[in-house]
């Protein structure tokens, strides 16, 4: 039976912000980074699947970083994929530190795309061909939270430009990221307090075009959505919670 | 006497471009971790003058990529000081394929600066204190070249938001060399000719602060100069060369 595969990491420097603990976005790239390879490694990379003229997206994903680890700290990322859908396989994380003390987990889902038509396409047979790969052991957390509904209070306008795209030729998720959480107070993305994003996308952003990043920003909590020519390509949500009791 | 130190590195997967190699912001990037790393194992890294509230900071950088790697490629990043001036330390780094091919060199200057007052202190004791980490080995290739003027042919703004600044509060290196790239044609980005860039840096730009990139664009190369407030904070230039006869 498939295990858990582990991916080790360290905090560098150019990872960390002022607090010199790593940003949430470059825990959240380690966690996309750890999908690619993983997949690469057992075979169902977009490597394989791009001969075939498919690749995998990223539906939708849930993060959540309970203390941000501090520059060159090493923690291990474990990665599992516990379903195949029809159009969704799971793939789910956990992030410890050293000590083996869990410090964040994630969800993701993900659909293969035909590239020439950018739609969805079955993919019950991965899920027959690498049924091996599938370990039994459910989700850390709950899964990705659809976001029906946005009323932003702020909104800022980018463009989308070379560095912001990835292989897929569309806007890497976590610039996405970096864009919606670039609206919010630093107070907030300094603190020290556990959070939690779920973000979805809708529809792929692709370069030249001018996005619309609009914000309802809440007390202790944030919706997002990013949208281009007036469609939504993007929905999220930041929430942040109590410290735990040590 | 002391050795180059090396550090290994492979294209991940969000590294890359649509052409399926590393993007030039990524090898800037790994140099740029390269010289924290080593600084840091060698025992005077930004944690150790942070105590003394003192800080490295990039003064001027030249890097040259002959071709980029295809991702998932090992390559090896060679990093040496070669001198300690008073005001500026020279640190050098050649990039290596897994057969031991360069495909890339930089030389990077470095300022002491004071935390408190953000101006250069003599670095002279810095030459004493750890003279046995100089490699008398002379810089790989021509030093950072100074821009004096710039003739800006197109504009862009760029507000400095959380994601764009690093542990020293100010914008990162890679983050001012991606929105000079972003103004190019995609097409010069995704050539795959020998590219040289220059940047030095004139002032820091802070948090909240509104950024022109203006971009002066020739047939074969670009400068460019950022400024915020009519100061210029960052000059630079890109230029492509034949590739070389194989």
């Amino acid at each position: 039976m498939a295990e858990k595969s582990l991916y080790n990491y360290r905090v560098e420097p150019q990872e960390v912000d002022f607090t010199l603990r790593s940003t949430f976005a470059s825990l959240g790239s380690s966690i996309l980074n750890t999908a690619g390879l993983d997949a690469y490694g057992k075979g169902f990379g977009v490597d394989v699947l791009n001969a075939d003229n498919h690749s995998w997206v990223l539906s939708r994903m849930a993060v959540e970083i309970d203390r941000r680890p501090e520059q060159y700290t090493d923690y291990t990322v474990a990665t599992w994929i516990s379903d195949y859908g029809r159009v969704l396989s799971t793939r789910n994380f956990t992030l410890t530190d050293a000590a083996g003390r869990e410090f964040g987990r994630a969800v993701t889902q993900w659909a293969m795309i035909d590239l020439t038509t950018r739609s969805a396409v079955d993919l019950s047979w991965v899920g027959r061909q690498h049924d091996g790969a599938v370990v039994p052991v459910p989700p850390p957390t709950e899964k990705p939270r659809k976001i029906r509904e946005v009323t932003p209070t702020q909104c800022s306008e980018h463009r989308v430009v070379y560095s912001d795209i990835d292989f897929n030729r569309h806007v890497n998720t976590m610039r996405y990221i970096e864009m919606m959480l670039d609206m919010l107070p630093v107070e907030m993305l300094t603190s020290e307090l556990p959070m939690r994003l779920d973000i979805h996308f809708l529809k792929e952003s692709r370069f030249g075009q001018m996005l619309t990043v609009g914000c309802e920003l809440r007390e202790r909590s944030a919706l997002f959505e990013i949208s281009a020519d007036g469609t939504a390509a993007v929905r999220a949500s930041v929430e942040w919670f109590n410290a735990p009791e040590r």
